[in-house]
């Protein structure tokens, strides 16, 4: 069998997808990558769901083009709005968004049957984690905190600080401090799983921090094999990278969320316009 | 004389610029202002001079549409990036920006001739504030400090907060702590006005904070007369509100800048492909 050679588009509105692109490059690293962070129009997280619609269909095109066999909406505020739209407008490349796996793996966490999510103002809004969790299973509470200031603050690369501390402290306790607390926290947006030292402590060694890029990688590999679209074992695997906007801070902040250092010169700019 | 009763044009890349606004309305109560905010692409401050220069252009168009007499830049990010394209494309429409006011007031302030000024990433990268102040005055010694994560504490309303106080020393001590300090602190961008008791408690009582709404707004009226602009007195000053995306959240968010409830159905969404 030789395999199917074809990149995976991955798609963000910025650079904290890396995290997802950091995670399937661990777990398929014979797969090669194209990502897409639409920098000059992020952040998705606190705008209404028609534009991040409309942003993503028109950045997602680009990807599409690459001529890619499988697609990864790694943004959780486009995966929670956007994703059934994209896999109509794409048929028949399969879409995956991070959603659906978050929430799997907030079921499979969760002890006492209580799951909190902390996500952007956008993912919050539209209620998908809830959603997802109860169309998987119905006796389970949920409770949503938008969490806005930490994609600010991942993005400064203020990871383990004293000013994400108490952001976390400020978002956290109200959830986490009396009985009936949750005993997971799925971190709903790709730019958190960097602060989870921060967040760790504020909710303490009890809660389960549940990752949706490891969720998402374990879910990418999943679909590959079942449409049989994986690469051939020892294909070396690499990445490309695409932004609307400066390399140069793509390349800078994108080494917070991919945890190695990302060559500007590498980063191709496209225009918007011409999308 | 029966004066201009033709509206002056507020432009923001979101609700940052109602401080300016709410400065201009305090100082000017018989004009009418319509406000604009890019909220579909904001925030501006960690984009390229490109697409900002892109976006304002674009963006501003609408607000000449509306047969403004004054176009003024409140975002400090488009005012150090795109000033003199949008004076050149709105000619004999006057564009004011907030970089020139707040220079001014810098230097009016600044006993020890050492100013610091924070601001987005992208007015610190231009290093406009830097070059208006010497144009000004040649012996003043300038230090620029990116201060990202403030505009996201803003916007979240943590006015007054822990976190924010947190935020101040890790951005603000290095530059107040020593000997040779500066003297004077200017708030390069529309968001930080509303975090100054946070940054006082940082920075101490012996250092001036300069506003660049209020020196807007000075340098608003004077241009106003200069040209024999002004609406007559005694006419009703009014706002109204247009946005490129959600009208709710820029309701919400908006009080914290403008200091008063907006009603979000008196936000006008504007389509950004219309533009």
């Amino acid at each position: 069998m030789p395999g199917d050679p074809r990149p995976i588009g991955v798609f963000d509105s910025g650079m904290g997808g890396l995290t997802v692109l950091r995670a399937l490059m661990a777990r398929l690293p014979n797969e090669h990558f194209v990502y897409l962070g639409d920098t000059a129009r992020l952040p998705y997280g606190t705008k209404s769901a028609e534009t991040v619609q409309a942003y993503a269909l028109q950045a997602t095109r680009l990807l599409i083009e690459e001529g890619v066999k499988m697609l990864v909406i790694a943004c959780n505020t486009a995966s929670a709005v956007a994703l059934y739209l994209l896999q109509e407008a794409w048929e028949p490349v399969p879409v995956i968004g991070v959603i659906e796996p978050g929430a799997r793996a907030g079921i499979a966490a969760t002890r006492n049957g209580r799951i909190a999510v902390i996500a952007t103002e956008g993912t919050v809004r539209g209620g998908a984690y809830a959603r997802a969790i109860h169309r998987l299973k119905r006796d389970v509470e949920v409770v949503q905190q938008p969490c806005q200031v930490f994609v600010a603050l991942a993005e400064e690369g203020w990871t383990d600080s004293p000013v994400t501390v108490a952001a976390a402290e400020r978002y956290l306790k109200p959830l986490f401090g009396g009985k009936g607390a949750p005993d997971t926290l799925v971190l709903g947006c790709t730019h958190f799983p960097v602060l989870a030292a921060s967040i760790r402590k504020s909710v303490g060694d009890d809660v389960a921090l549940v990752d949706s890029a490891e969720t998402a990688a374990t879910a990418v590999a999943a679909a590959l094999d079942e449409r049989k679209l994986a690469s051939a074992p020892g294909y070396p695997g690499q990445a490309r990278f695409f932004a609307t906007d400066s390399p140069q801070r793509f390349a800078r902040v994108g080494e917070i969320f991919l945890g190695r250092p990302i060559d500007a010169r590498q980063v191709e700019l496209v225009d918007l316009r011409a999308l």
